[in-house]
């Protein structure tokens, strides 16, 4: 056991004791490593474990707080158990459908990974668009933007990286149109049909489905609801098949929430070097970790251009505005070749507006706000579900992000509970969708960006009584 | 020969003879209908094909007049005669300095295929994405646009897509980020690597760019520079080689200029319909066409759903705002499902303005204004470089759009010539770009979408003096 891993053991063992009570303010730093006698930096990490642990949060300005780890009995699903060999990924149709649902204007949709765009401090951000096409020559405002991007917005995205931990040149930077692009470009940049695809599981759909239709091949690697894709069994594969590329979300990670330990990133950089894998990390939600300093991401750690980083404003800022950026290390030229065959060039006004949006100080004020909403709206919806869920549901813990990850006792499929949750006009993301081989029927994924109010509580509460019908029709049955 | 055929030679001839001057105004279709005693379609028809032949070009609600085809020396190229076999495409790196140039802010950009983003008539459409941004709630400006994109703005291209004779439902075209993405969503719901698709030639390197990183070969077929890609040659092709699609711009073509007469379309469908082949047509510029009402699309005549028409709003409006489509007829699901993984979805914002300006009639004032100026600058541009450039030279006669090709005497390097043009600022689109084998070296394509001022004359006569030079040169080494 390292230092710092000790030195928060020694932290969590008395909060287990009570010594420190949910809610109150832990040492800070510079205390603990008095205490303790351990240096500054090891002190910190030990804080970002305790976080990672979920026993810890910190509150930006103010310092370390003891976590209401208690009282939401942290009752989470196991390690996941997909398939062992590369598959096709299936279930295109039912992504469709969930893309192409009609739904109500007053519908309560749970199922998609939108954020909340009633915020307050989205607005300047309208705004600023709105001035800069009154205000800017049509030439330039209409013009295509350069293949790489504007130039003034990868400043501002490198300097928003080094808070993961990276210290890019603008220049290794490319803008996309939205994640999707930067994940779509990278796999069409290192692939041929046939090749496999190792993948953390659950995934998200957007990237299963890059690895259908470009007629590659998904192996599904076990994943743990805490510390991410199990790294023994990344090994075994490796040592299996020869796999392509790694694709992850290892930072708050879509649906499952957890964030991938520093250490167990450091690690699995460590053990890819051997194959020289390339590593395709999804970073889209990394900017929402509850937690701040916000974990570093594996792209930080690469030394070897290996690591291609994929991120866009989609969950941070506005989906529709469609803005984001691939930081593809030694693979650039092609994944430029790529994006240019792709879509040629990205949105120039939103480009300029986000650019300066972040120069303003608009991104960060808005972020913050974000993450203690949204970290608030999940500990609602975990008591709401805990309460009326049937028995045996369980449940991830996201350290941030808006999505929950929720598992039903039983046989009970998702994509049927769906359906019939159209009757009270809400809607679910089934859990198939995140599998490439038809895993996790009795799984869904909720959104909880918008602060809970009386009609998506009652929704949450119906979708309760409906898993618990639909699990006596079963029993009723057998 | 066809009535129509007739009937049009029959007024061609009366212009060879003087009978009508140029300028003149030309018997309205009436006068025409009655005095050879043809149906009015047939009267239509032979306007079209004297306007196809350069003969006549019809003013917005005046008629049709006179064209100065005499006073213009038709200097066309000959046909074209690339090579015979499926290529691998080359020269990314020459696409990517064109696209990566470093500008100066004050130098003559005769590269690149821009419009002219200056026109008064485009101010409105930065007006109301100003008044969308200050007005619609952020959740409504900000968030994912549908997969097939809105429906207000595909009801709108619906309509304009009457101009070029098609007759779909909104629910038949999907949003795409551009023509580019039309395209690569096209080739890649088609196509496996290693796949031949044949092609016009010379044809616009982002779709030459596509069949490359998608691992295809292209088969250039030999071109006309007045009536488009031989269709004796395609045929032979077809016998000759396991094609997978056809990817042609047939109006307005880029970088031609040409037309393909109304019935060298339908022969194409025809001649193309028991290999069951799929085209992908790219319309980008066939809104602008000179003459009106515009030429129709080979969509307009498909009955099979074979035809995969790809267009956007970057030529026509302006290419920043990154919105195009696709109307994929029998292959929607599939281009579909490419849109989705490629870039998921389409900037809400732009969709939205560009949606309310078409509704207000704005894309139609701007087109006609636009179409005008197109026509009157290629006329100057040809007359410039009848003036400046070395004899020998020869170039295309646009039917609408704005770029000239121009063909140059002896064995001289396009590219060599772009980088001594560097000198005096001016940057030139090397015909290299264009071709899967590296031909059209002695080539180049010049913008024309500015109106021309001292500069950009000035600029073309140093064109003409470095050719002559590089010409002078060739020589004294032989
Ligand atoms: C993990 C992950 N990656 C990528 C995306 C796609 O992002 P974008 O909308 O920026 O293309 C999403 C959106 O749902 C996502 O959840
Ligand atoms: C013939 C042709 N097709 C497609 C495109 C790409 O268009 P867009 O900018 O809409 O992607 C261009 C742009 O130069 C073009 O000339």
């Amino acid at each position: 056991m390292k230092l710092y891993e000790q030195t928060a053991l020694q932290i969590s063992e008395r909060i287990e004791k009570g010594y420190f009570l949910v809610g109150d303010k832990l040492p800070s730093i510079r205390e603990l490593s008095q205490s303790h006698s351990v240096s500054i930096s090891t002190a910190q990490e030990a804080y970002r474990l305790l976080e990672d642990q979920g026993w810890a949060e910190s509150r930006p300005k103010s310092g370390y707080y003891v976590l209401d780890r208690q009282n939401t009995p942290l009752n989470l699903p196991n390690i996941t158990r997909p398939s062992q060999r590369p598959l096709e990924v299936t279930h295109w149709q039912e992504v469709l459908n969930l893309l192409c649902a009609n739904y109500q204007p007053d519908s309560i949709q749970l199922s998609r990974a939108i954020p909340d765009l009633d915020a307050p401090s989205i607005k300047p951000l309208t705004k600023l668009l709105a001035d800069i096409n009154r205000q800017l020559p049509t030439r330039d405002l209409l013009s295509y933007e350069t293949l790489r991007g504007s130039d003034k917005l990868r400043l501002q995205i490198a300097r928003l990286m080094v808070d993961s931990g990276c210290q890019l040149h603008p220049d290794d930077l490319v803008i996309t149109n939205g994640c999707q692009e930067a994940l779509s470009s990278s796999l069409l940049a290192l692939c041929k049909p046939g090749d496999i695809i190792a993948v953390d599981s659950p995934n998200f759909y957007g990237s299963l489905q890059i690895i259908k239709a470009l007629g590659l091949k998904a192996l599904e690697i076990p994943t743990h609801p805490e510390t991410g894709i199990s790294l023994e069994a990344l090994e075994l594969a490796l040592e299996q098949w020869p796999i392509k590329a790694l694709q992850i979300t290892p930072t708050c990670n879509n649906p499952l929430g957890y964030t991938m330990p520093t250490e167990h990133k450091r690690k699995l950089l460590a053990l890819t070097k051997p194959y020289d894998l390339a590593i395709i990390e999804d970073d889209i939600y990394g900017d929402l970790a509850y937690q701040s300093p916000r974990p570093p991401s594996i792209k930080s750690m690469d030394e070897e251009g290996r690591v291609l980083y994929c991120s866009s404003f989609s969950k941070t800022l506005a989906p529709g505005l469609r803005v984001g950026w691939v930081a593809p290390g030694r693979y650039l030229n092609q994944v430029m070749h790529m994006k240019y065959v792709v879509t040629a060039s990205t949105s120039t006004q939103a480009q300029l507006g986000i650019a300066e949006f972040i120069a303003q100080g608009g991104y960060e004020r808005h972020i913050r706000k974000m993450r203690q909403q949204y970290q608030n709206n999940r500990d609602y919806l975990i008591r709401l579900i805990t309460e009326h869920f049937p028995d045996g549901t369980r449940m991830s813990y996201p350290l941030g992000g808006f999505v929950l990850w929720v598992e039903l006792p039983g046989d009970i499929d998702t994509v049927e509970m769906n359906k019939r949750a159209e009757l009270f006009n809400t809607s679910i993301a089934p859990g198939t969708l995140f599998s490439a081989s038809g895993k996790y029927r009795n799984c869904m994924r909720l959104n909880f960006a918008q602060r809970g109010d009386e009609r998506s509580d009652k929704a949450v509460e119906q979708l309760g009584l409906l898993a618990k019908a639909m699990i006596k029709e079963k029993q009723t049955v057998q």
